[in-house]
């Protein structure tokens, strides 16, 4: 049973079947029925108007998110273990043309207003200094925690203060959502967030992920996101079977549903870790200390996931699993006491 | 029936049946099985060692392609018309930091070695002025016009003479093949090729096309693309979705096939069309002159295709036809004399 | 005597006094007293309020004045012999992050509002297509030939229809000014001029352009330009040593003055010339045909130039000279024949 | 009297007198006698065979050594409060298109080798992260300090073994070498620098630092920085006077002696200074703390100098001071108590 990470899941089968519905003939690139529908049902499932685009992944919705926020000469406020700042190889640096990343520490990989306002105030306004622009918060968290809408909110707040624009990577919105409970708006457009990256693959999808644009300068900055997609080569020639695959996560909420089931193996797994656990459990993701040899014995069982530095282990659940079904995991951690 | 593009056209069953197939837990990234055997594969089909990679479309092929072999302050050599130079909405320049589209005339949107070396030697050899350093060609062209491996072989010298890495876009590599009926070697590696654009999508594919690295610096340049590929976020999280659809089209030579078809429809369309051709068709392409009068009619009786200009039009053929099925639109192309 | 370039001349002795004026302790960068006329110093030349500041070199004067009309997915029309295009290494590219100079033909390296016209009407609006945002202009041209005020505001006109940026490279625009005795507002700012490269050092400077913003804009794209300016590595320690060349430039209309005399000398020349002029000579450049025979003779009487091309030379006239200084290559080229 | 910036004072009378000396007509850019000169000057200067040009300023210095040691995808180990990462807007990233710092803490503003060593242990060796290609040191750095020939030199070994250049940034190189009382390759070329940024304007220059490439890539990374050098504008067209100012420097060792006339002055000072003292001084500036009654007391006896944050000064000498001639600021800190 593999736990080393959710892009190691299979594609669920409504977004296989949407594939095989969108297999026909239609117009390429972005030029389709199925991308023409994206906006109105982001909009529908943010109870605002959006405009919402899809890109081939992740690393580039955040990218294309940034560039559309942040000037090459700005920075860009971020946690110093966020996804853009150490896994995507400079990303954001390449499709910003050179803004710089302003990384801050902070518990469980979330930034605290607190520390933005600090930062900010660190930053001479002359020519010579980089001027923050930006602030990217990762919402689940690289650790599994959640911003909740009061927390993302009051960072809303420093940006509006400081004219900056909010970008949240939603790689894990899905289980955000589902573990806050909350209406998707109250922790992005209503908060203050600008862009959104919309995670899909992770959380069922097979390729492609979606950019939502909220507020008064959503239509400008998504004209702007059309032409860095072109311009880096993520305007796919069939886009519709991204389009495709978008709608049916969308339909019946099924992105929820997906991320329901991930988050209920995770408090599955969280019960057998116990006080094994270095962070708190609210998303996909659980983090424990374990040995070298409780480590091997677990891969014995054929129990898969990712080492965590010396002494430490990540377990990620994902939409194919719940409780019941890693209830064998479960019984193994507990087992090693 | 629809002749507006091959982008416009479904996946072909077989690579359907290798998404199917691939739609289980592996590695993510290209950690997977199947993206592991694309230097084999590829190594194979063209019977030299190469480096093969998956990236997410054709754009992003060109762009890494070509940031590899040029950089940010020299020049890149290509036709006029060339989709890097007019439909990529400078996706190079994106990739290269600015390189410069050295672009010139010729007929059916090929390079002539004549024309290459004339403007190589107008460069005067001081900082001042860009240095060339790449040539890209696309083969078959945008004309659906096809470089026979002695024509590759010629701007392969030029190439060599210079010290220029040689670029080939294959968006319709197969096409070309096809109608050349030669060893895919013969008019990549053996002419000169560094890099080629390996196009799928247009020939059955769904998402993903490959990228070739010829020669004795395949290695060096594509650990190089892989840092690229990442970077402009084309390393998807699911690769394995993209590297079956190509293992899929290359096992027993299912592209050459699918190229076939196309090609066969398109000769059958030219015979159709007479007198009315603004180019010779090889590939899968026709260019004729149409009046509005006489493109209204056509698609008043159901065919599809994009004006080009006033008074002509372009007529696209894909894998899933062949000479029978596009004899309605060949009689009536027939019938308007 | 030498006539290869106005780069090649000394500095004029009222600026070089300004230097030594200057010399003495004051805040660096562009903090000092010098640097802060600029802008009334500008306005008071140009008769409207501008935004003025120092860059150190012409190809950064015109790279920043590009950054602040166009996106790095943009395009920027310019004659396909100007220097931008072919004497500064790719510099816009650079600068701008990958835009792309569209170049155009025509008559002594002057763009034709028709031709430009014609230009923007063969780009597609869709976002494949590499959109214009800005042209640029060198005046005087990059063959000596001069843009009349009227010249100006036809192109002028164009950009506003279409929503692009005008700049002016000015590396001799004091040559310009000086033929037309016009106001030089008459071919800037009142003819739609958005950005003009104040040129400074060809016309008796040592270090030191000036970027000029005209209009509504003006202060928007000096501040970015700023940014542009320090990123670049061109806001220079000492500022004011090179605000105060250009104020003296300025005093007195000095800068009009050296121009005359530049002009006056290539006047001279041309009556000497005779029919062996390919251009007409309106600023202080020549081109003239010359067989190599002929140039060894003027090279052996002690006169040196730049050969252009095969049996052709450029002759350029600088400040320090006037009719009367370069007579004795003017009676050596009547001698010629 | 100013202390607030070396950019602050005038221009040493040798480099004006050489400036004098070098106004008369040569050929523009680097073109000319006094450039062709400086490949032998510094390899005079550090006993080995070395390429040096000159630049229009030390960001451009710096960032243009920075790009020909690491690619945009590659990282830069640079100290948290370097220049390159906190004075420069970003210019390194722009430079190297969108290379990424990785800033570490150290006391004096100086880089461990302990720090670096477990810096790069962190980086996986794959492709999502950023592979560190280069190390920046700032010598004397920004607090003043002096890295010794050991401690480069052990800096050396790092850069060496993980395959990454070492740059220095020496905008007070001469301040540095002054209080070593080394030989300048000692801290450089035998320490295994490869590029340095060598300050000319801090020390007594008007325009223009020099770039100097050490080691067996030294001709090669040369030609690469010429090219970057035009590409990003600081070509200067008249180079002559930028080269004349550094052979002026280099001239009996000037450079040296303007040098420790500023150390000779800031040891007064920090006699004066006494406890108050925040850093050790050792080149020529002094940080220390002052009470902003006592900053506005030394500031109404005639003495200006940068705030430091709260409660702290910056103090800088230059050549024009020494001992003697700071005397009265160091008995006014000494009044302080």
């Amino acid at each position: 049973m593999h736990f080393f990470s959710d892009n190691a899941t299979p594609v669920c089968p409504p977004v296989m079947a949407a594939i095989a519905a969108a297999d026909r003939a239609d117009h390429g690139y972005d030029g389709d029925g199925w991308s023409a529908r994206l906006d109105g049902a982001f909009s529908d499932l943010f109870g605002v108007p959006v405009k919402a685009m899809w890109v081939a992944s992740g690393t580039a919705a955040n990218s294309i998110a940034l560039a559309c926020l942040c000037p090459p000469y700005g920075g860009i406020i971020a946690h110093e273990e966020a996804h853009v700042a150490v896994d995507e190889c400079g990303a954001p640096g390449f499709f910003t043309h050179g803004a710089s990343l302003m990384t801050l520490p902070g518990e469980g990989a979330k930034l605290s207003p607190d520390a933005v306002r600090e930062r900010l105030r660190a930053i001479r306004p002359d020519v010579h200094q980089i001027p923050a622009r930006a602030i990217s918060i990762t919402n689940a968290t690289e650790y599994g925690l959640v911003y909740t809408p009061d927390e993302v909110a009051a960072l809303g707040d420093v940006a509006k203060d400081h004219g900056l624009g909010l970008h949240m990577d939603g790689a894990r919105f899905a289980n955000a959502v589902a573990h806050l409970g909350c209406h998707p708006s109250d922790v992005t457009g209503r908060a203050g967030v600008d862009v959104l990256s919309f995670g899909c693959v992770k959380n069922g999808g097979m390729v492609g992920e979606a950019l939502v644009f909220f507020g008064a300068q959503a239509e400008a900055r998504a004209a702007e996101a059309a032409r860095w997609r072109k311009r880096s080569g993520h305007l796919l020639s069939k886009g519709r079977y991204l389009a495709a695959q978008i709608l049916a996560l969308l339909e019946d909420d099924l992105w929820l549903a997906n991320a329901r089931a991930a988050n209920a193996a995770a408090q599955a797994l969280a019960a057998g870790a116990g006080t094994r656990l270095m962070q708190p459990v609210e998303a996909n993701e659980l983090f424990l200390r374990l040995t070298a040899e409780e480590a091997a014995s677990l891969r014995a069982q054929g129990f898969d996931f990712h080492d965590w530095g010396e002494g430490a282990a990540r377990i990620v659940t994902n939409w194919s699993q719940d409780a019941a079904g890693v209830a064998p995991l479960a019984d193994a951690l507990r087992k090693l006491g």
